[in-house]
């Protein structure tokens, strides 16, 4: 049934019928429930729908999201959620959450791309060796990658923020503060990000002559609990002379748990250790909010879901045609929590410095 | 195009049709490229959308996402929309939200219901006078609640938590432990989960005695600022005979920034001040690790999402057909943040209570 005949059958107007099913306040909820009842007895596709299935779209972005009882999606996926949202609200768009297990992942790109219930897709948390880049292109399912695999390395579209060039400053400036003990406390190595990450630490490492063994390295989940065991392992009973002065460290929540550690070990941030966050905007853990505020690198991540968003909208209507790597700098924001590296004969701070105490 | 049609055209069989577009691991690439290829150009539907035009259902379910530049969407959203994956993978439908800011919502359900994008939505933050409810009955929209408005109060689908008897039982330990001077840090009272939650505070007050009024209530965006800044207000310069000694606080971020305050102002938890706080068990920042273990009310807000996802499905199959209010208790766990309330003549700690140092 079409526009028309359904308007016959109402003996309502063309245009009070598409208000009703759009949603326009100037009909009344009594003609509105009338029509709505009707198209949905006689099968009428209203406007929005006749549109997409005259330019053939769903009017959707889908993303698989990672689920399982192991599996935490990171708190920071809500103000990429937000950005998202709000560019989706501008394009008319809806975002369609296809839930699967990391080994169900595949099955569910192609049931999206067979389905056809979404225009395109973003995947993120990309992997050094990423499958699904293939997969997705195989598929003709059109994409945009949050985040850059190690490889394959050219040829997609993705927004991704310089990791490796965040880290090397960050790095550096530690360097330049005469820190020589350095320790990563990084997410988890799988993927491509924290890879990125610590090549920039080493870099700057090897500018400064020092040697990659030399960095404490640790790859773990980024949350609170894991940053105070990984603290408390490097500076529970550790000999001042030894222990690592600065500390890089991949979230927020890795610092709490960082700077609980170092508070339970009477260690001062910047005397004793001088610690530097990656901080992707989090309006409800904010730097500043620390007892010693932290030097971060600075990437907002709803400002990326965004950009996402625009970007992903752009290629499924053909207005971006050549994959385009964009790639944002990330800034060094310095806060009280980096200092000079303590002199080698100075008295430190901390329980583990005085024994005798 | 029906199957038949197309794998006479293809020349491969039914089965290995539907494989392919289904995603089974036995279809090589190249097939599954050619049939996906040919499915597309010739219109052919597969299977999972045949199977869902056939039951009239769009195997989604649908959530209107609140955004807007002043819009924070709330971290423990993640736990959520895990739990809510958890159960829509093995139900096998996506999860689809539809970005609208405030002022645009009803006309966001409208279209949702005009276009039968999903078969049903659940709704979340409910207010204390929710209009959504009425409106999205109007619509035929099968839908459930997560929280309960104050009113209407009756006759829809909820899934909430014991708000009010979660604070009144931690209000209740901090009377029994002999506070008399109570603060209460909460959520907006424009929802009701901070409404309920007060009337539990309050009720137990005035079972001990005490007039509603005696309660510092302050009712903000629970994040680690306003916890900070809150905190500050009541404890800075602040009388130790009169200043709070019992905190209930609606938040972990909430209360990261009271112990920020607290910690700076060299107050004790819980000698100079009980703290207890809502928990909605949260991996990346757990009330174990702090300093001093928080005393927590605690839901799983995960497990409600799990538990919504089933619902609301078997309310569009029609398995549930009564709506039914379920209120899960809410577990009252003390952790070191909470002790007896200090005697008025001792001596307290904290720069407030001793200028002269």
């Amino acid at each position: 049934m079409n526009l028309k005949q359904l308007s016959e059958l109402l003996d309502l107007s063309q245009t009070t019928i598409s208000r009703a099913l759009n949603g326009y306040p100037e009909v009344s909820e009594r003609t509105r429930f009338k029509v709505v009842e009707a198209a949905r007895k006689h099968g009428y596709k209203p406007n929005s729908n006749a549109r997409k299935l005259a330019t053939g779209r769903a009017g959707s972005i889908g993303y698989v999201l990672p689920v399982g009882r192991n599996v935490d999606l990171d708190p920071h996926f809500v103000e990429f959620l937000s950005g998202m949202g709000e560019h989706a609200l501008s394009r008319e768009v809806d975002l369609s959450l296809t839930p699967a297990p990391y080994e169900k992942e595949s099955e569910a790109y192609r049931r999206i791309a067979a389905s056809r219930s979404v225009d395109g897709v973003y995947l993120s948390s990309m992997r050094n060796d990423e499958q699904r880049i293939a997969l997705v292109r195989g598929l003709g399912l059109p994409f945009l990658a949050h985040g850059r695999a190690l490889a394959p390395a050219d040829g997609y579209a993705c927004v991704d923020i310089d990791n490796e060039g965040a880290f090397h400053a960050a790095t550096r400036l530690l360097l330049q503060l005469g820190h020589k003990r350095l320790a990563y406390l990084n997410g988890d190595t799988d993927y491509a990000f924290a890879v990125h990450r610590l090549n920039g630490v080493t870099r700057a490492m090897s500018e400064y002559g020092l040697a990659a063994e030399s960095l404490r390295h640790h790859s773990a989940a980024m949350n609170e609990e894991n940053g105070y065991r990984l603290a408390m392992m490097m500076f529970r009973d550790s000999d001042p002379a030894t222990r690592p002065t600065g500390v890089l460290s991949a979230s927020m929540f890795t610092t709490l748990g960082i700077v609980r550690a170092l508070n339970h070990l009477g260690l001062k941030m910047p005397d004793d250790v001088s610690v530097i966050t990656h901080d992707d905007v989090f309006p409800f853990l904010k730097p500043e909010s620390f007892s010693v505020p932290l030097t971060t690198t600075r990437s907002s991540i709803r400002a990326a879901g965004a950009r996402i968003c625009e970007r992903l909208v752009d290629i499924i209507t053909g207005v971006e045609s050549e994959p385009v790597q964009e790639i944002w700098p990330v800034e060094l924001i310095v806060r009280a929590s980096t200092g000079p590296a303590p002199a080698e004969g100075k008295r430190a701070h901390g329980r583990a410095a005085e024994p005798a105490e």
